[in-house]
């Protein structure tokens, strides 16, 4: 089924998806398929922690308590009750207020992003992402031809003078943060460097989008003030219970004010009418008859076991002059050879080697060699950590004498 | 939480958003809840025909056979099962060879015609829309700010004259239709006008939607060559379970050769990663453990009862001016009032007689002021329908004598 010659493709095309990048990193993850091969590639939380007898369990009370009608067409906003759910947890969690009104259900976070993007951006906004960023939010924003403005992360969080710049010269219209434990790079945003953010931001016309899908995932340290408390009135939350509960339904939500809400409304109902009824009223009932805060401490212990033996693993097996981040929490780990060594020769010799990771390029907007790369230790359990981080630190002694 | 003065809204908001239409429909729906009002303005399938525990026995099936990895991520275009079953019975049932790699599973036929929108529309690019035409379609495209033609149907489908004015004057990128049963007037499309509009189409950078989300519910004649047959190069497909299963899960298809699919998976995964897995492993289970078409046969043989009492009804209880269709399938009915009467002021006569339905406006893309209006009959049993009508018979005499 090969389209003819005569429906010319070039013509057919919007101009808005030739600048949408592929994603490099199903690419990877084809490589590192291969039995032989341990994977630090994947962004996937662990299977083993699914609770899978508990989500039966909500499965069929659902159909129980609330029949049929859990099967019909729905609202566009969501599941009410558990909008309010999210809505109590916040003020329990965060002592944040947050209205459930003001909390849309999306199909994962990813779909807030497409939202936020399709009804903010004009071609050519200016958007600030960080560097290295979340390649997610690069192709949700890349569809709506954003000028992205790169502002680089460290340990501590965004490089204030860099955003300052950035601020004075472009008026964005939108910053993308993730401030706890960032997919790629696991840095978190100090309590400092939020209020520094937050004081360029407030009382400007910029939106800040604070993606929060790995803030519950807290191995040490104590939660910060969230941009939503800082400066509410400028912030779109953003959550997910892909993280903490299962990736497979594809739910998360927006939280947004009034006037946001409404577009974002609209958007939805044109995206695709509602979310899936039937996921929402299961993940509700999950969460209501069992013990979460239990289910994430269970998660917490096993992932923070498992970035501990890559930490220790790194020390023992990488050369001294290999630096590399210390995340307090999420799933994530990132790594920076020496200048001018290229991560992604690295990864065809880790392939030899039986080891892969993700290479940095993918998570900046303009770099197409870089000397970083993402390492994932969700998925992978202590005794394997040793041996892939010991396989990976041959390859990277390799590539340096060579 | 009301957004702050200093975040001035006019500003922050996308272009496209703003031409997006509300639905009116939804604010019909709020009207139509008061229990005491018979409502044809619904357009949802009968829940009473949810098959709840075959889904429930499929669920609890999905957990024992697929375990785990039914949760986790998983791959953009689809459960792979799944697809092959959707390719399967397009053969068995129309004699179409259309590859499971042709097929991208998406949030319900909504999204479809997102995604559609985003990959091939650049603004002010020219959409032949039917007229009258189904909402979420002008909606979706409506985002990406296309220019709409709108063209004619009737009872034998599109005005041929009309749409070969329209191609030879703007060299449409894509024409929308829905051949079978069309929501919302519930024509259907001749073999002849087919043909027609295929031979108009053919060899030129025109592409077309066949939406056929109702086509399974055919209650009497015979199926139709389907413009995929036709016209395959030209056509894109689009089908859905929430007419025939349930709509809660967000559960359809777009049909697409190589080229487009290429786009529609990138678009798909800056959208949302991929649809629900769990809801898509569970549909596909349903199916496969039961008899489909059976299931398919009782909701034709409902509908078909309550379309037969619907027109029965309007013979006895509408003056004779009124003109409506009678549709072979599907869900809706149109009924048109003589010259200048406007259907929006029925309705407020209805409303008060306690019977509501849909006024033909939304459903044209220019127009405030029309004398037509929908009639869904899936949704209320022949008695109830007997009633309903009869009243809406009397708040048209009233207003015709007015």
């Amino acid at each position: 089924m090969k389209i003819s010659s005569d429906l010319s493709m070039k013509s057919i095309f919007s101009d808005r998806i030739s600048d949408v990048p592929r994603s490099f990193i199903r690419e990877i993850l084809k490589v590192a398929v291969d039995p032989s091969v341990i994977s630090f590639a994947g962004g996937l939380p662990n299977r083993k922690l699914f609770p899978i007898d508990e989500i039966k369990q909500a499965t069929n009370r659902v159909f129980e308590e609330y029949g049929r009608d859990v099967l019909q067409y729905s609202k566009t906003e969501g599941f009410p009750e558990l909008r309010r759910y999210i809505s109590q947890r916040y003020l329990e969690k965060q002592n944040l207020d947050i209205p459930a009104e003001n909390i849309l259900i999306t199909n994962g976070s990813q779909q807030g992003l497409d939202l936020l993007g399709k009804i903010l951006l004009n071609k050519m906004d200016d958007v600030v992402i960080e560097e290295p960023g979340y390649l997610g939010a690069i192709q949700a924003f890349s569809v709506y031809r954003a000028t992205f403005n790169p502002v680089p992360v460290s340990e501590v969080g965004m490089d204030i003078e860099c955003l300052g710049k950035v601020m004075s010269k472009a008026a964005p219209k939108l910053i993308y943060t993730v401030p706890n434990f960032q997919n790629p790079s696991g840095i978190s945003y100090s309590d400092a460097n939020r209020l520094a953010v937050a004081d360029m931001v407030r009382n400007t016309n910029t939106l800040l989008i604070e993606d929060d899908p790995y803030g519950d995932l807290r191995f040490e340290g104590v939660g910060k003030k969230s941009f939503k408390q800082l400066i509410p009135e400028n912030t779109v939350l953003l959550g997910s219970f892909s993280k903490t509960v299962v990736p497979a339904f594809r739910l998360g939500w927006i939280v947004a004010p009034d006037g946001i809400m409404e577009k974002l409304v609209i958007a939805k109902q044109a995206a695709d009418l509602h979310t899936n009824n039937f996921a929402q009223c299961v993940i509700y009932r999950y969460i209501k008859d069992n013990d979460f805060d239990e289910h994430i401490k269970k998660i917490v212990t096993v992932y923070s076991s498992q970035r501990n033996a890559m930490i220790k693993s790194i020390g023992r097996y990488f050369p001294p002059e290999i630096m590399y981040t210390k995340p307090e929490g999420g799933m994530f780990l990132w790594a920076t050879l020496p200048p001018e060594t290229s991560s992604m020769k690295l990864f065809e010799g880790a392939i030899r080697d039986k080891v892969a990771f993700v290479p940095g390029h993918p998570f900046y907007v303009n770099r197409k060699e870089v000397n970083t790369f993402r390492l994932n230790f969700s998925c992978v359990d202590e005794e394997t950590i040793r041996i892939g981080i010991s396989r990976l630190g041959q390859a990277i002694k390799d590539q340096l004498a060579a």
